[in-house]
This record gives C-alpha cells, structure tokens and sequence, in this order.
C-alpha cells in the first residue's frame, strides 16, 4: 500500500486484487463490513469507500440486503488468440482439429480484388476448412490469402498447423484486424459439414486481417455453430463501448 | 507542432488530423511521398516514416504499388447509443418505433431471481416489445426489470418513450452492462411479429444492465432481423481485444 493513497483507495487495491488474482473466485460472497473493519483495522467509513468503488468497477455485485459478491470479470482477449481458432481452442484446454475441404490456387476476380485490394486477376489462394473442438464440428472456415501470404499455406499440412503459427514463422504478423459479427443461416455447403439442416442460424464473423506493414493479408468467413460459440462484451458510461452496432439495410447474407 | 517532437512525429500529428477530422474521407488516396515532401519542405524520410506510423494506428491501408488510402476507422459508440434502442436509431437519423406486445407485473421465479439478484417472489415488470425503424420490424425485445425501476415504466407510453430515458429522468441511471452475442432461430412468437419463418436466423444479443450503485436493472434478450443489423470490432495486437470469443457446450437456445 502506497502510504500517500487515501485509506480507501489503498483498500480497494488489496481488494482488487484479491479479485484479479483469483483468491477471491468469482460468485464468492464478499466478507461483511464489519469483518473488514476487524481485518484491516480501519473505521467503517474506508470500507464502505472501497466496497463503493469495487461496485463502480465492476468487480463487486449485488446486494439488496444480501452481502456483495464477486463479479464475473469478462476478460479482453489477446489479438492471437482472438484471430486463431486454434489457439482459441487449446486455450481453453480443449483440442483443436481441422479438415481440409478445399485449396485452391486461383485469380481474384474484381470483388475480390477489391477487398484484398489488390490488382483484378492476383493470384491468391483460399481455403475452406471444417473446424473441430475434440473431434467435433464447431466451426465452417473459408478465407482467401493473397499470394505471399497464401504460397506458404499450400506447403503446409493445413489439418495439423495454424495458418497463422505458419506465417508468423516466415515473417508475416497478422496485426490488425476488422470484424462483422451477425447471424445467416446455413447454406447446403455448411449445413452438411456442421451436421445441420440448411437455413439453421449460424454465429457468422467476417474479418479482414492485416500484416504488420497493414497491408490486407487475408479476408474470412467464418460460421459457428450457435451453441458452440458466442461472444461477450462489457461495457460502461466511463469508456465508450469498443463495439459498434451497424444499422444495414441490406446487409446480404453472404454467399 | 511540438518543436520538441521529431520530425515525422510531427508530420504523423498533422496527417492523422487530417484523417480524423474528416478533412480526408475514407478511401481518399493520399498524396505521393514526392507530394507530401513538397508540401512540408523536408526530406523523404521523415514522409516515410510518418506514414509508416499512419499504416501502424490503421488510419492508412495499402499499397501494393498503388498509393495508400485513407483506412475505414470503426468508431466506438457511447454507452447510452450502444444499449438503447431509440437512441441508436435516431443517430442514425432515422426513426425509431415500438409496438408493446405484453408489459406485465409479475413475482420473479427462481431463474429470475438470480439473474436480476432479487429475492425469490420479488416483483418484476416485463415488457416484450416489437421495434421498428421508419415502421419496419428490426427487432424483437424482451426485457425484465426490477420493480424500483420497473414501476416507472408501467406510467409511461412504451411506444413513444424511450425506457432508458425515463429511467434517467427517474434519477435510475444506466451504467455499466454485460452483453453476449450469438445467433438463434426465431421462435413462433417473434417469426410472426418480425415476419419472418420459424427457425430463421436472429442475431441475438442476451444483456444484463447495471445502475450507477452497481445494482442490476434489468435483463434482456434482444432478437434482430440479421440483415438490419450486426456488430463491428477493431482488433490488434497492440490492444487486447475487448471482445472475448466464448466457447460453450451448451448455450442453449434461450425462450
């Protein structure tokens, strides 16, 4: 404790870290006023300062009468492991699995050129995978890379590597990305592979990637299963919400 | 200009104002290096260096060859616009309705009662609204709040009002909220109101608002046309992201 800070502020510190740290699990019932007071030895007024400031952070839930309560923190996501489904998937301790269902080497035509934007007829090259977690259908994957990003991919055993371990190792960092999130119902191809009926709803993101030079690397679509995968969000009055929800009046539903 | 910067910091700042002020619109080329050193009377290494810095923050994208542009920049959006319906729509300057399906006051059940952390058999007033935007269905809302705010809502006209805004003017302040996103099929009632078939693809966002105390407000589940709206996300490896990308084995398929 910084002996400079206010009495309540250094409170809140052991406090939320106690949190932070995990000591403190999420759901726990926070101790009574009174036995803070006894363990840190300060009047009544510091606590209730501390307990005042957890709640605005969002790290202390509750009470109407009943104590307060540790709160579920939903945590940011690193870059890497929100961009590679197969760090995603070992993160969470699971296994992560992929099955090739199409590569190509081929020519942009103009649509695509534009999104990679590149020249009309640059080769690139794209992949269509089926994304698994222990074995099971979870995710539909296409993503088309321009050629030197793509040159690499067509060396490489796309069921047994991450695209993106793969480019890293020749230099190229994934680094930026944009991300539409909606919902489209499956199409024929999907729905056989995800073992659903056509037109079921699926969690869809579509996300150009960009290198470290920002340069457009790759564009993907990518279809969940709904109940595989979603995504949460925290936001407050104190930060603007670093999401933004796009009115579109026809948007499409994709190919 | 700082004189104490360096030089293409200098040149970053100018450029960069020009980009977020608008003074150059998205996808705008920029000039050529030879254009910029013309302009700013100094060689070309502080140009490329500043530019390399524009292409790093994401405010410039491209070129292979052809000359960078100016970078679609996702902007954040404030609380208040991100949680709250009408606000959303008359920021995109168009026109928000409603239509009140069911508003209810009724004794929280034990599912309830947790997710709204109340007493068992508290009372609860729910509302299920169609939403509209210039007369067309967009969105099916079902929200349940706690009976200190609750109360206000049964006195006001939920197809003229926003809630949010009356919750405000009630000294009920908004504050903080948890928000997750998936995809669900439209169950029958809301097919019928959003005129759609049953089991077509909603984009679904499930979100429990809490007021400036920390208290909870309300839940809600919140069911879009997936063609009227979607989320964007800027991701990079610079910033975690604030978006976290959840598996689960079993979501279910809410009600």
């Amino acid at each position: 404790m910084a002996a400079s800070q206010p009495l309540y502020s250094q409170l809140y510190d052991v406090l939320a870290e106690r949190i932070r740290s995990g000591d403190w699990e999420e759901g726990k019932q926070l101790p009574s006023e009174k036995a803070l007071v006894a363990e840190f030895g300060t009047s009544r007024g510091p606590v209730r300062q501390a307990l005042a400031k957890l709640r605005t952070e969002g790290l202390v839930v509750g009470g109407r009468g009943a104590p307060p309560r540790v709160q579920r923190a939903v945590r940011s996501q690193s870059f890497d492991t929100f961009i590679s489904f197969t760090e995603w998937v070992e993160e969470l301790g699971r296994t992560p699995g992929a099955k090739v269902i199409e590569l190509t080497q081929r020519l942009a035509d103009e649509r695509l050129a534009r999104d990679l934007d590149i020249a009309v007829e640059s080769p690139v090259v794209a992949v269509v995978r089926l994304r698994l977690v222990d074995g099971e259908p979870v995710m539909f994957e296409r993503s088309v890379y321009v050629i030197d990003a793509g040159r690499h991919l067509l060396r490489v055993d796309l069921e047994a590597e991450s695209i993106y371990q793969t480019l890293r190792n020749q230099g190229i960092f994934p680094t930026r990305a944009h991300n539409v999130i909606d919902a489209v119902g499956a199409g024929e191809i999907e729905a056989r592979w995800l073992e659903v009926k056509p037109g079921s709803p699926l969690l869809r993101v579509r996300r150009t990637t960009l290198d470290q030079h920002g340069t457009v690397l790759d564009i993907a679509d990518n279809r969940y299963l709904p109940n595989k995968a979603n995504f949460a969000v925290d936001n407050s009055t104190l930060n603007p919400t670093p999401l933004t929800r796009i009115a579109v009046d026809d948007a499409g539903s994709g190919g």
